[in-house]
């Protein structure tokens, strides 16, 4: 592998299975706009394919149907739309319709550049009668301009000389992907878009679209533009416009169709059919070659801050690019958005946003990009009215609770026992306000939004809460393994409650110094009495502890439970979730994913490092790693503990999820937050970052594998490289004043640099 | 109220909400058809009314949805359908039309007869124009010829001379119930039945129609018999006929139509268009007045066999009959079917078999008809192979378990936490098979069908529990009490599986002495190492037990549970299940209806008398009788207890709950386990009746608010009267030889009678 393949994802397979992965490995997004890697030319009819294009936090309502339905269930949910198709252009020579399935493909090649922001196809092809061509085209989600989509299709002509015909359409007609072979959805096609106007302005075709039952308006707006003389021929219906581009070629000569596509919405935009033909007109202005060197720019900028290096493993580094490239093109960056747990790849958990945003990869921007991850916290704040909503819909007469998952704010999840239940969310929010808090070191932010939220997320935690004795107990939720499901006292769950209500008095006493805390109070009518309950509750909270196993039981009843059978459980029958009623999953120790095991990881203080040991020992011998959020944590926690070989074992099986298919899935989109457990197995992971109230601690580990690793990360004004060998670690301080470092429990100051032996 | 109000429940209201309770209290039914007492002549429109009739046993096939479908989660269902509408007739007199909600109604009351089995509707109207005519009309579900039903009309003119029309309907076009009000339901009116053919045969209008999916034919013939010289006119349509009977009246006179109706269907009968026909002509045989003599014959050995008399309290004399005579209606008669939950009343519950069929009514089949008690069990013997199908749909690799609510034998749950999770049933079933053995001494039965029921559901439970140290423990299940979902070792559960188990032992051993065991264990693979785990299993049975409180909790983690705010719940939230989110109630020690303190009654011996005193004091005062199946059991225990007034109060609060409406639902359908539950709040309750492997047991206590009561119980082969006074409780071999019984733990031989004081 070349240095450049390390920047870059390819492929040449046209084998039908590997077509639909490729779709979403080589879509292109920006956050914003995300659009699919289908082929531009269309497929043979007997291909599946699933051809989409996504707005981040554009949605419509689908109805939830439930064979019994109880008092709170939802009725109905939001889900991502596939908006306007804009990503057909057939290629005509002579009369011959290009495509990968007829004649001779003499090189086809399908490259993602990671460095440029760009996905290329490259094709050499021979079509039956003979007519031999090249095909480059790119596709670019600008960064720049969000708005902007483009496809940029160069022809040359290697044999032939005469007529080409480029025929590009602009469908209106979409529908979400459904598929007719799994009788699960087969009638259940959804058509959640309908076309309202359909126009040609300033040579700008425009659609613009509807959602039928949220009223969101989605515009597209393609312009054409052509690299020499031609006839152009437009054909329109109510629902689609086609343009036909006539162009002579000759024999070595190139012909070039620029596709611009613009997309705007009306949840940002109050006209987005005028928005839509503005924002084309700004985009025409700047050359294309100029638009593809400012992705360029752009993605330099973010490399250069967010790279993480590794050296001697280049298969792994083209995974962790892939990783740190893809959680940039998911993550939304308005605050109408966040990031769906497929991003912006498909159409797999319906576009929702989860707790894996703040507690997988929230971490990443937070040290690289404070903006960003200011936005996804803000994009919390945003709607913490629709959780104060939820709780009450869950009985709570107080607080908030943050659903499950969503889109605009309310629950989204149709089988609660591993959706709802799963209250930790509200301590996952919290905590990750805690960790910005602590890099940031903005009071302003805690006074303006971190402080309500933690303030509603206690009181959700005093209203579920209860005492029993002394100890303060939660009963009824479902912690992160969802093998387990509605249980009490969750380690995981009291655990992070336990910190959400302390940093709750934290802010409180914060903004109190400050003199900051009495608009608050007053708006939400906290008193000094119910701070004092929080602080008492944090204290009284009853961590599960089996002192004979000197573990953290995952329950109460966790323990008292069989073990699964994993001897007599073919391979073929994981994930569990998809062979065995959860019924019976429930009946077994047995968890899907890292559970006590994460809150050893967030929250190390909370227990002796022999009694983590002892867990991570005891939860590694029953845990499937059916989620795709399990290596990472595994990982994590075995590099804490010393244990690299483990620790290098369980990354190699996160960094490559995706790039390698091994969950089957990944042609439903890929799998952001696992993208982001990547990038902390190598931080807190490998380096053991953790950075605390007492501030920033190192504890670096390296695989005997590797030659050495380096990253960069934003610490309260300050930017700090670390590299890491085989010999030592190497902390600089790039930007910013000295400040206090902690490496394997010993202070330094860091000024310039400091090297430590490992 | 006389001697004769005792036997009718009556009814004069035309209030639109109380009809649609009266259509469920004035329906007919024998136990294989059932028709809601809906007015032949109709309803003004804005009327809603449930018209219905059924057949037990049946039903079409109903899609399931899922918001989230998770493996083994059922696709579809069984549900009772709504067939043939043959209760259409109305009446012309001089053209103006009879209707109750028209004219003047100078007398009108409803009636049913409990000791004739005929509805009647009596009613003196006065037309418009000035006619006065007197209505009576008359309604059997006859017991002797179960396919037939009759409406008998009579009318008798005070001051018209003229033309009177009858126009009488058979209607094929028929829905289930829905109620375009309610959102959930409203445009999911469900057609399940398609008319094949529609013709007449000898006088007899016949329509014949199938299921949509289930594939089940119904046929329904009527013919109309007039009292003198008419016209007939029959207008035919492809979905249904109608007759048209044109008569002369006089003042003084009357003239009377007997409409009568057979039903048949392609479960019973082959050819079931030729068997209505065949039924038809034989029930023309016998002369009306005569099948209404053997009806009341047919009840009259009823009555004396199964009469409970309470003296002292009329109304709740009215209650006891209307529950045992409700019983009657509703319990099947062939191997196709049990007893519904609503009986053939309503569609409430979709016509499902549950759990209730053994713990709530067959107790009094038992007791006073061995043949009804007999058939029941034989259904569930049919449904094993189904059971063993359900069970592997749970991941079980041996064993069968029953599922929570069927018509055909699967699984009808959508919500498994309070529907599949209810294991339970599988030793409630095994329970009742010891019961019947216990009762009637008959091994051939045990050898036949009982032994393979409980060796097949001991088995489930060796593959549901297992062992921690030298406890045997069942998780992941759910009791009775449905405000507490997916339980570890739940009292009941464990306490039932335990008997369970001992009696499969025990069976094993009683054919085994018999000579009688091979066949059944060569045909099961069943060795006596497997015999000798289930005993040890049952030896082994954890019983949750709380030392602090003596009582037995309800589950594990139970008492460490939050109670519920009953001060601070207002009394329109209940049922609470119809307020609150479930993981809201799972959250707290709340309980629906009995579940610890079931177990108390039925398994008494696994406890100290003390410890079943705290217990019922305990759950007493965290139970909020949400469901109809608890305060009869509340009553029964507090009846052991010696708490004569708490089991007076609880049982008043059972007899009445369809008459009264006390749970706002009566227009669904009846609750006959709460009728079930009468009849065994007097038996097991006051009379303290107790069947087991030692024999029959007595502890008979009175309230002060009676004088006496009385009842007769079949016991091996015996007949024995019990009457119980203020003073003494009396005991009469009615039938058979002498039995020794247990008065107040007292051994006593009953000869020909004994007297005891109270």
């Amino acid at each position: 592998m070349t240095e450049n393949l390390k920047w870059q994802i390819t492929s040449d397979s046209l084998d039908a299975s590997q077509l639909l992965v490729d779709e979403t490995l080589f879509h292109v997004a920006n956050g914003y706009i995300g659009v699919r890697g289908n082929f531009e030319e269309g497929y043979p009819n007997h291909y599946n394919t699933i051809r989409g294009a996504y707005i981040n936090g554009v949605y419509d309502i689908s109805e939830v149907k439930h064979g019994e339905k109880l008092h709170g269930f939802i009725d109905s949910k939001q889900k991502i739309i596939n908006i306007t198709d804009v990503q057909g252009i057939k290629l005509y020579i002579a009369g011959e319709k290009f495509s990968l399935f007829d004649g001779k493909v003499l090189n086809f090649k399908r490259i993602l550049d990671m460095r440029e922001g760009i996905y290329k196809r490259q094709i050499l092809w021979e079509s039956p009668k003979g007519h031999i061509i090249e095909i480059n085209i790119q596709r670019m989600a600008s960064f720049i301009k969000p708005e902007l989509f483009v496809i940029d299709y160069t022809v040359r002509s290697i044999n032939y000389e005469g007529e080409i015909v480029f025929v590009s359409t602009q469908k209106g007609d979409v529908f979400n992907y459904f598929d007719p072979t799994d009788p699960r959805v087969a009638g259940e096609l959804e058509k959640h878009l309908t076309v309202e106007t359909i126009d040609i302005q300033k040579d700008i075709g425009i659609i613009t679209s509807i959602t039928n039952k949220s009223h969101i308006r989605v515009t597209s707006a393609v312009k054409h533009v052509v690299s020499s003389q031609h006839e152009l021929e437009r054909i329109q219906d109510d629902k689609s416009s086609t343009t036909k581009i006539r162009l002579y070629i000759k024999a070595g000569q190139a012909q070039r169709l620029v596709k611009y596509c613009i997309f705007t919405d009306s949840v940002r935009f109050s006209d987005c059919h005028q928005a839509a033909i503005d924002k084309m007109e700004e985009v025409l202005e700047t050359p294309i070659e100029q638009l593809y060197q400012l992705q360029k720019v752009y993605l330099s900028a973010f490399w250069d801050k967010a790279d993480v290096v590794v050296n001697g493993d280049d298969r792994l580094q083209q995974g962790i690019h892939f990783s740190l490239f893809e959680l940039l093109q998911s993550v939304g960056k308005d605050q109408y958005s966040n990031i769906a747990a497929k991003g912006l790849s498909g159409e797999g958990y319906e576009g929702h946003y989860f707790w894996d945003t703040e507690i997988y990869m929230l971490p990443f921007f937070l040290l690289t990009d404070k903006a960003l991850a200011e936005n996804l916290l803000n994009y919390r704040y945003e709607k913490l009215e629709a959780a104060r909503e939820n709780a009450r819909i869950l009985g709570h007469k107080k607080g908030a609770l943050y659903p499950w998952r969503t889109i605009s704010g309310s629950e989204c999840s149709a089988y609660f026992p591993s959706g709802t239940a799963q209250y930790h969310i509200n301590a996952d929010i919290a905590y990750m306000f805690v960790q910005y808090y602590f890099v940031t070191g903005d009071l302003d932010f805690v006074e303006s939004k971190g402080a309500e939220v933690l303030f509603e997320t206690a009181r959700l935690w005093m209203d579920t809460g209860h005492y029993v004795e002394d100890s303060f107990r939660i009963d009824a939720v479902t912690g992160p393994d969802e093998y387990t499901c509605i249980v009490n006292n969750n380690y995981y769950t009291n655990c992070m409650a336990k910190y959400n209500l302390k940093w709750a008095v934290k802010f409180y006493e914060l903004l109190k110094e400050n003199n900051r805390i009495e608009h608050l109070a007053q708006k939400l009518g906290i008193t000094e009495e119910e701070v004092n309950e929080w602080q008492q509750a944090a204290e009284k909270m009853y961590l599960p502890y089996d002192e004979k196993l000197d573990i953290n039981p995952q329950d109460d009843s966790f323990l008292s439970k069989a073990i699964w059978d994993f001897e007599n459980t073919p391979k073929d029958q994981y994930p569990l979730l998809l062979h065995y009623h959860p019924l019976y999953i429930y009946r077994y120790q047995v968890c899907k994913q890292a559970d006590t095991v994460l809150a050893h990881f967030l929250l190390e203080d909370e227990q002796k490092l022999s009694t983590i040991k002892k867990s991570y020992e005891y939860y590694e011998k029953i845990t499937t790693h059916d989620s795709s959020l399990s290596t990472c944590i595994f990982s994590i926690v075995a590099a804490k503990l010393g244990e690299i070989r483990k620790a290098y074992d369980y990354f190699m099986q996160t960094t490559r999820l995706d790039l390698d298919n091994i969950h089957h899935n990944t042609k439903d989109g890929i799998h952001t937050a696992n993208m982001g457990g990547t990038y902390m197995g190598m931080v807190y992971g490998f380096a053991g970052l953790r950075i605390k109230e007492s501030g920033i601690f190192f504890n670096p580990v390296i695989p005997e594998q590797w030659k050495s690793y380096e990253f960069k990360i934003c610490y309260q004004g300050r930017m700090i490289k670390i590299h890491v060998n085989q010999e030592q670690s190497h902390y600089t301080l790039l930007e910013g004043k000295e400040l206090k470092i902690h490496v394997y429990d010993q202070e330094y100051i860091l000024n310039d640099d400091i090297i430590i032996k490992i």
